[in-house]
């Protein structure tokens, strides 16, 4: 059996279907595409990409299905959708997700089109897989989906775990080992077995933890809104939302640097834009909170026009509220399963903290960050409020 | 400068105070002296000692004092205290600590009368340093001795992550690196600087989750609840508290092995009781919560009397109230220096978890347990409530 | 099934056979049996047991026997093996396994007597296994018994790992998941599969460099010596063989400190004997070289005349003249099956450098060292040469 | 300070300097380039680049100047040269290095035409620190220079361990602490100390497992193969070699794919040509083992013309001998200085190691192979030998 050595579960072993699966240009393609897209602007080791993860997805998804006693065809299928389940992101991951969804109306776990009538699909069909079956597992149904896409699915053990070995951040070293190993159904619901609160609140507070040191880093943050602006600025300067979608990172940054050379230069260069506005879920106006991607945009230029800049140097950044999709899973508690929110006191805590950490940037160039400053806080009713030395 | 290799800091520098009190037969000891006494009959690899641990926490202070510009006399102070914060434990550790404080009165962290006129003394005293400064500080007096004993102190940074690298558990690895930089002193009082909170309430969870599932193990309960009825036993039997304080974990098992044979071989050979009775808080009425010594032994008694067996094969285990020392840490928020407890919702949740995770145990052999488990029921009026397989 | 938290191998599963054959008293008597005996006096934090090892050579047989497609009966008395190869070992493991033999004729590898009519053996059979034929493989006999113990042994492959993970020093961090997965059988005969040259060597490396770096250690072999000649003297003030072989750590070390209480003491709180002389092979005289117990014996008493100290007081080690067996593993090179150190340039410089690593050692009490030194030059001929600082 | 989150050392604390020389676009384009270029094929985690690596060989530097004692203006010279040591490398890193060599006859450690008059000499000078001293030092020039490129530098214990954390790989995790400890000068010649003659052998062990299985895995240097025949025609096609130079990874990437598009898919995709010919040192006439650039491209030609191809499907690639740099490096022994080589029975087996492992590789696409493999043959004069698995 081929295998491949892993930097976070050594090797993985990759059975035929899987073994032909991984030689197409469309996963090998995940080679370049990183896991973290912009974080390695904060934690430079973190340069790990989709291509390792989706193995390592495989790679417990394999053990989860051989612990709950799942084979055969089932078995197959369900590897195969952990295998493929991120090979319809668009460049640099996550950070384009919304834009590409907002022309293309799909999210990145829809991957039905990528499997009909093309080589991955051949390849599933020639092993007596069904590509629809593989799609559906990837976007979460059924109760093998879960395993895949859910509260308690193998992804997110793999990427924590990950994501703290690159980064050196140690909050997300959880034990996917028990995880794993303490799944069980319960009338086609993923749970945890009896004795297992805590790992699953484990889970919980690694994602959280992860989040405020890693994933939503503010300089992460800003050099992501940094590309999403720049990348509707390509696709306005003629690229194809079709040729968009099939780019790598690499292709992307040359791209960027052939039509948005100034925003293209400073991403790869790290020369940010800094933060005017920094400000907390308390201080912010709800509808500011909940400002749309075109209202975003409609702020940015009546900012941009109080200061005489054009638009593309103000970015208002207001992210979706924060939703804990792990409070979800389920757990054995006493013999009953409970969701894990009704179950452990400190969901309704972390929802809490989620809301402390939620914070309304706005970005501009250094030069001219206090006049940026003094506009938003005129245009949205907002404090500056940054306390962190900037 | 002498370096000793340290499985957790790689090589720990050894000043010269510090080279020379390690060489001396007081802290050779506690290399004798697990960190985590029953625990390793659930964590195998769990048998690191009091002696490494001093190191590690000796490492960090120097650390510590050096990024906080604390120099000269001051922090050879700290340094020699951190090393030798933990000769006055007796054998197993936290496992004797209440025997020993019944009798002699004295806490672990009561180290003066073992500088005053010892060897150890004296090596203080040849290099200028002040053996009573040195126990003031292992006590956590002033704001020196806040980096050793305080709710922000290297022994706890120390031993969570030396705990996690030697049971397996990844929940204790905190980012210790980035604790030991952002220590800050605001008015005398040790704090962690702006930009934080995550950090400090890391350190709150790592404890919490150590706490259920590595520090208060059923398994580890049982065992030191055995460990301390047969010390108690060995002590009447005519071994004197001195001699037992002085004991090393290896004296103590072959002591209880002599005076103690039936517990002491049951101990040694983790053929350890079973839990008749493990109820949570709710289920138990207020006043047996609050069992002290006593009241213990005397319902020991009595459910032994009701079955028919000698007062020794039933142990009533009710643990104090849960306490989380660290959420009363400092932080700096927006400029402010702030309790954690007042800055973050996590704590409030970790206490409520924290008393979820409360357990009354009642243990005995398990030919027996049936019947002290209807006795118990029956003297303590609370339910048997095993859930988890015994 | 029962699984175990391991630092090393994070969870390992337990066959029904093996979760009972670990509830022994004499199984679980390898919990206070140090895998790395007096190692820890350099290396403070290998204080790992034997019993946590025995649990990762059998994981790591589990392992083998699967990738081997061997399953069935011949699998379960590998596996039980495996678990069992440990447990004819003396207190302080291979330092008391000299005398031991000189004593009961025995290696700790024979273990039939501890099968026969015993509880272990109970169990095997209560499971259909045959204690005879386990006992065969703990020796190394048959196609499996080289598994466990040969030069491709699963032993070897564990303790590199854990004894790199304990002490710090990361020389035998191999690639044990290689090693395991490329082992093949060809006549029988256990072998490395093709391309594995380098992964042979590899192994044979980390063994010579653990060698010099840490288990061969002057210090460690000091108190080695110290505590072999201290349990001779316990041995002839009374205390039997048949209670001595079946003694843990903790008991000699409160045996020693009542029978041979200067020795003991010095060995408990590491104040160790210094080289009086620490001299090469080319140095040393053939005779010297090859001095025999007896003889080295009747060398110390010669010494100490003419100091005019006890015999005790002295010690001579000259240790065997060092083999590498792992330089006759096989490996598969251009489809032919070969010896390492047939196939391999490495071997032969090993070998030399293994004899540039002997060294005769004699010890004594700081105190005397130097007039021990004159002597030792006289009557044995050779230079004092301690380069390194004592 | 600022200070930088690291997967390999934990907190890197940057200096004033550093500080500013990395936030410049010369030094963020190293994060454009991988470490290990094409070897990320093979092990796929292995996407760490020389950003990181960069700043851990600063952080090593700055423990050497300490552990050494220098101090002040020379330390600083020091940092600097080992933060910039690497700013000189081409896309690829190593694998555009003989290209880059040929067409501007520089090295990759010839930095100063970088230094002088531009962004980064600046910075140096506002410090009071000269250019030149520190291309000299990158360069390996004078005493200290030996710290950042020389038998014993720190560039090669960084990329040693930090290549060990990203493949996964275990052979390269040295001893580093021990190493930057033990460093010493000689009649300012860099020594290792008295009593680390294993710890030098054991820096030599791990660059030749290294070596073996990671850095000239085959498919490895295949794809290198690939790439700079691809950059050549990349050259031919229109692109300057200052332009070349100038470029990241990601450039050139998509420069293949718009000037040498098979190739640069073949690449992107990982279709890599397949091993026509894998022949041993022994098997190869003296003259093809030194074909040089041009004749090896004469001879591509040559079997081309055979095969019915165009030349450009035909790699030959004969590798340069392997000179084993670390074998020069200094050791005290018995107060000696000596070189390891005369002190070491290990390094002439590992040259011939070395020589055992090079092999003659002829590359081509998989459907004409065969053909390749005979006319290379005849061309050649060598056996076809691919005894493992193609």
């Amino acid at each position: 059996m081929t295998a491949v050595k892993d930097s976070v579960h050594d090797y993985i072993s990759l059975d035929p279907v899987a073994a032909e699966l991984v030689d197409t240009p469309e996963f090998q393609r995940l080679r370049h595409i990183k896991q973290l897209s912009t974080v390695r602007l904060v934690y430079p080791s973190a340069s790990h990409t989709r291509f390792e993860h989706s193995l390592g997805v495989y790679h417990l998804a394999s053990q989860a299905v051989s612990h709950l006693d799942i084979d055969g065809d089932r078995a197959a299928h369900v590897r195969a959708a952990a295998l493929l389940h991120d090979i319809g992101h668009g460049p640099y991951g996550h950070q384009t997700e919304d834009l590409i969804r907002r022309r293309t109306g799909r999210d990145h776990d829809e991957i039905a089109h990528l499997l009909d009538g093309t080589r991955l699909g051949e390849i599933l069909e020639s092993h007596g897989l069904s590509p629809s079956r593989v799609a559906a597992i990837v976007a979460g149904e059924g109760p093998v989906g879960q395993l895949v896409s859910g509260e308690l699915d193998v992804d997110r053990m793999d990427y924590l775990v990950r994501d703290a070995h690159h980064t050196g951040v140690p909050y997300g070293t959880i034990d996917h080992g028990r995880l794993v190993r303490e799944l069980r159904y319960r009338d086609d619901k993923l749970v945890l077995s009896e004795g297992n609160l805590q790992t699953a609140e484990s889970l919980l507070l690694a994602r959280a933890l992860m989040n405020g040191t890693v994933y939503r880093h503010h300089v992460s943050r800003i050099a992501g809104a940094m590309l999403e602006r720049a990348s509707e600025r390509l696709l306005e300067d003629g690229v194809s939302i079709d040729e968009f979608v099939r780019m790598a990172d690499h292709d992307l940054l040359v791209a960027l640097g052939e039509h948005v050379p100034e925003l293209g230069r400073r991403i790869e260069s790290r020369e940010l834009y800094k933060r005017a506005v920094w400000a907390p879920l308390d201080a912010v106006p709800t509808d500011v909170v909940e400002l749309g991607y075109e209202s975003s945009r409609a702020v940015e230029r009546e900012i941009a026009d109080i200061v005489g800049v054009p638009p593309e140097v103000v970015i208002v950044d207001s992210p979706a509220r924060p939703r804990i999709k792990e409070s979800r899973s389920r757990i054995v508690v006493d013999g009953v399963v409970r969701r894990l929110e009704d179950a452990s006191e400190l969901v309704g805590a972390l929802r809490a903290t989620e809301r402390t950490q939620w914070r309304l940037g706005v970005y501009a160039p250094e030069a001219i960050r206090d006049d940026v400053a003094a506009a938003a806080v005129d245009v949205l009713d907002v404090p500056i409020r940054v306390t962190t030395p900037p």
